[in-house]
């Protein structure tokens, strides 16, 4: 049982008491201009930040909220505050966003009804509520007003931008609209734009606060009702899609009530009947509007033309089991990053609770954001000492030197199946190459990002569709080979993506497995190939006479091949010009026939 | 282009002009009772039928419709009819629910609005619309307004009973509510009971009726006004569920009319307003409320309980996109038929659609339900020439004879990877086996159930879990060790199921894999083993040797054992003994330690 110090205000862990700021932010004479046109005569900005600006400024950090979000991040408004902000898990003194590292910052969006200008804010030119005169806004319009209200309070440039959902979209227009003044951006659970499926639940919404007659035309601020029945239906249809299918089923499933209605009703009623009391009809309008007509394609006239201005290192976080806005969406903006050449790590998170996952979920979403922002440029290396892995796997210092003495200083270099992203820190340090790691590990991405590097975290057999031709000088593919479902298409994938591929495998022609199969008639099995028949990842076997045919059959070019014998008698194989019999690993490194 | 016989109501596979036709179903004194414990004083039923009854009555098939179908499913109502039946691309002359062959019917159900009584039906007590005086109705009530209307018109068995979505729950029902009056049972797209999510949608979608003005607590027939915006926003709300996310995206995507207004938006629009034209908030609340309330589980006090009492043939159909009736429903309710012992096929198409696709996806549906309703009885085999099987492989003579002589009569088999059914048929035919297939392939399933075999279609891969401990007799695993990822666990799970195992894998202790890969350097290849190592299915190759010593190793007893060479030195030396030397294939037979 957690003690009284570790929640509440009090908690070492926790920001505190803190206290909400407001401020005006100035506007050119004839009042701000939006994207579509309206003006607004004032602006207003409520916010609250955490942590200690740096002297240099350099540690700023911006939170986008969502939908129904507001400034209110961490900490308490009072000592007897019940309920923290709603990012509390994510920013605090060692937390993922931590406070005595980074001054973080979140202010109210445009549009929203937390303080910062809004439908229901009152408008100088007449003194009442703006209402159904309320401009449309665009989440462009969000960004540049975070922009100008940062500028206001002395802030130019930004280390980090996160947000998820609707966040994610102002995080992602962040560094399209302002490349220059964000370093990095972190976009969670979000889209470049909305799914068909996603803009229909919202039209459905809105059509239950606009059909509601209270709601008048959206000039119910001076009327003694609020369109109260239609935003609750709009939130209950919201709601669903924000639990993943099996979460709900898990938190309510069939269960009734003793009034006999489902568990599920009285959630949404609940939920509903809640959201009415502290959230307003038209900025639910306008903020959804907003975020339905966000498009980065249509904006930017091409998602090309948009991400080419981009100059932050990006991370891209999926929720899998989000439908919201699905993982392939997220997928799409990482790709469409990296086909841009742009430094972007994406990572899918195993995140049972759907799209509302990023307000729960921390585990790793908190360690995945806090290295990555930790380590934005990459570190010198510390230490110069053989990698550990030469001396639990002697034939990697052979590995690792061929790839060194083949890689040019300042190449690029993608590595397949990267792992822990030692090859690829190695030769960041030693030659200044900008790598990439693939990998479908978690743990592994996480090590690699706290690398400095970057890494795309996907299934080499479910192919490099998301590289361009010849992005990279060089692909390395070690010990990967035997473990893939397609090593064919893989190995043709590989070269396609890069000019030069170096890939290492076991050799099943060594005298050893010949000798072992004939003498025993058994599978073979030893150091190299440690694994039982039933239970072995190499499901692709192949000796180095195989391998060179399908080098020769599919045109590729062997540039450099080093044999690595284990034993006295395979190293005198190997010496004696007898590779496919002494050797137990094969490192090549090839090209396509007609490349340079 | 196809002419003009072969669409509209003169096409030769057209059932024509059709005649709605309407009865009275006698009810007892005092009224029809309902599940609920309301009373209906009178039930009119309208229905459709097409093609001839059989004199024996043996050849009705009963179809059931879906939330907003009727008892219209095929044909045209007159010349200039513009569109035929809601399911007319399944129901005609030659087509899968063939009415050259079978008498097929449907009826619009209790509490719809097409003519069977409903809540707006004139109530015979007071001559006017029953409105918020009609009972609640349930699935049950539903399937035995049917059952007793079939008998008034003097059919007392069914052939078939068919339906998706909510029919599918009323396919259920009929099974287990009048097991006699059913020979086979076809569920599409349906489940026992709604997921959370489903019903969270129905909650939200009723709402919006009931929170109509118009609607008026049910009795707005004799007002100037029906809740047509709430029934419209409910309906709204369905369409979303009945599409799946990839096909609104196919669709419609972010396209805007010229109106500005999203493409989406405007198809809701339609179809909202659409229905309000032809359907009833009433019957909407009412039928809704019925499917949400199915529950097989809770009706009969266990889904054990309930599935116990079933005698029909079951083919459970799921749709890969569905999600509102999502694959894992349709396959909780097949594993639960098979674990209650009854005869269940099951398979999952690929349908892009979602829900819908059950009305519009009709290739391999079609196919699939024709084959099933055309083959419920075994039809004796017309040939006893040998299998193909064992011209083109000959050694699969061999596997089929220690099969053959291994298998007792009447006893139960199970056939893990079973391709067509070849050996299930032989064994059918031969040894009268019950047996039941699994394959991954939609076109086995098909061949299997086209030889009146049941088949399950799964990755053994992914386990047996559905099958319960001891099921079966025999399992056969044919040729498919080698090609699965784990092959230890699928050897557990098969003498978890099934009492003794007959499993043939190829050799890769035969001598001239030995000598193939010690003289050549390179990865055998042979008639056995036709593939290159890299794109060889065969990912767990194993010898003679190391199979037994797994055996011993998990404590599985050799019951039998068959080495099968081809080539004279082969035979030669499996006829010395040297066993793991001489054969190419391997064909065990063999049982948990203890067990007999």
């Amino acid at each position: 049982m957690p003690g009284p110090e570790s929640i509440g205000p009090q908690a070492a862990n926790s920001v505190g008491i803190v206290t909400p700021e407001t401020v005006q932010v100035p506007v050119p004479a004839g009042g701000l201009e939006l994207e579509g046109g309206g003006r607004l005569p004032e602006l207003t900005v409520a916010f609250e930040r955490y942590g200690d600006l740096a002297p240099d400024k350099s540690n700023a950090v911006y939170i986008c909220h969502a939908l129904t979000g507001d400034a209110h991040v961490a900490g308490y408004h009072s000592p007897d505050d019940p309920k923290p902000g709603w990012w509390d898990q994510m920013v605090g003194p060692g937390k993922a966003l931590d406070t005595n590292r980074y001054h973080v910052i979140c202010a109210n969006i445009l549009g929203g009804c937390k303080g910062t200008t809004g439908p229901g804010s009152i408008s100088p030119e007449n003194g009442k509520p703006y209402g159904s005169r309320f401009p449309d806004i665009t989440v462009g319009d969000i960004v540049r007003v975070q922009h100008d209200f940062l500028k206001h309070i002395g802030i130019d440039r930004l280390e980090a931008v996160i947000g998820g959902s609707l966040g994610g979209m102002q995080a992602i227009e962040w560094a399209i609209q302002f490349p220059d003044a964000v370093e990095s951006c972190i976009c969670i659970a979000s889209a470049m734009s909305l799914s068909a499926q996603a803009l229909a639940f919202d039209i459905v919404g809105r059509r239950a606060i606009t059909g509601d007659p209270a709601w008048a035309g959206g000039d119910y601020y001076e009327t003694d009702q609020v369109p109260a029945p239609g935003l609750s239906q709009a939130r209950m249809i919201g709601h669903i899609t924000y639990l993943s299918p099996e979460m709900m089923t898990r938190k309510f499933g069939r269960e009734r009530r003793d009034d006999k209605r489902f568990q599920v009703e009285s959630y949404l009623d609940y939920q509903g009947g809640k959201f009415v009391e502290h959230f307003d009809a038209n900025s639910y309008l306008h903020i959804t509007k907003a975020m339905d007509a966000y498009d980065v394609e249509e904006k930017y006239g091409s998602v090309e033309a948009a991400l080419e201005r981009v100059r932050s290192r990006c991370l891209v976080v999926a929720l899998s089991s989000d439908w919201l806005f699905p993982p392939e969406q997220s997928l799409d903006l990482s790709i469409a990053l990296l086909q841009a050449g742009k430094d972007v790590s994406y990572c899918e998170l195993l995140a049972p609770h759907g799209h509302d996952a990023f307000l729960v979920d921390i585990e790793h979403l908190g360690e995945l954001v806090s290295t990555f922002i930790a380590n934005l440029t990459r570190a010198p290396s510390t230490t110069s000492a053989p990698p550990a892995a030469w001396v639990t796997e002697p034939w990697r210092r052979e590995e690792d030197n061929l790839i060194k003495r083949s890689v040019k200083k300042g190449s690029r270099v993608l590595d397949l199946g990267c792992g822990n992203g030692q090859i690829l820190e190695l030769l960041a340090r030693d030659h200044e190459v900008h790598g990439l790691g693939v990998d479908i590990e978690l743990e592994h991405v996480i090590d690699v990002l706290g690398k400095g590097i970057d890494i795309f975290q996907a299934d080499i057999d479910e192919g490099l569709a998301m590289i361009p031709d010849k992005a990279y000088d060089y692909a390395i593919l070690s010990e990967t080979l035997q473990v893939v479902r397609q090593p064919r298409t893989v190995l043709k994938e590989m070269l396609r993506v890069a000019n030069e591929g170096i890939v290492s495998f076991p050799n099943f022609a060594r005298w050893r497995y010949r000798a072992y199969l004939t003498l025993f008639g058994r599978m073979p099995k030893s150091r190299t190939l440690p694994f039982e028949w039933y239970d072995t990842p190499n499901i692709h076997l192949t000796t180095l006479k195989d391998f060179l045919r399908l080098c020769d059959q599919d045109g590729y070019r062997i540039l450099d091949l080093t044999c690595v014998a284990s034993g006295i008698f395979g190293k005198l194989l190997v010496r004696l010009g007898l590779k496919n019999l002494g050797a137990n690993r094969v490192i090549v490194r090839l090209t396509r026939d007609g490349s340079d």
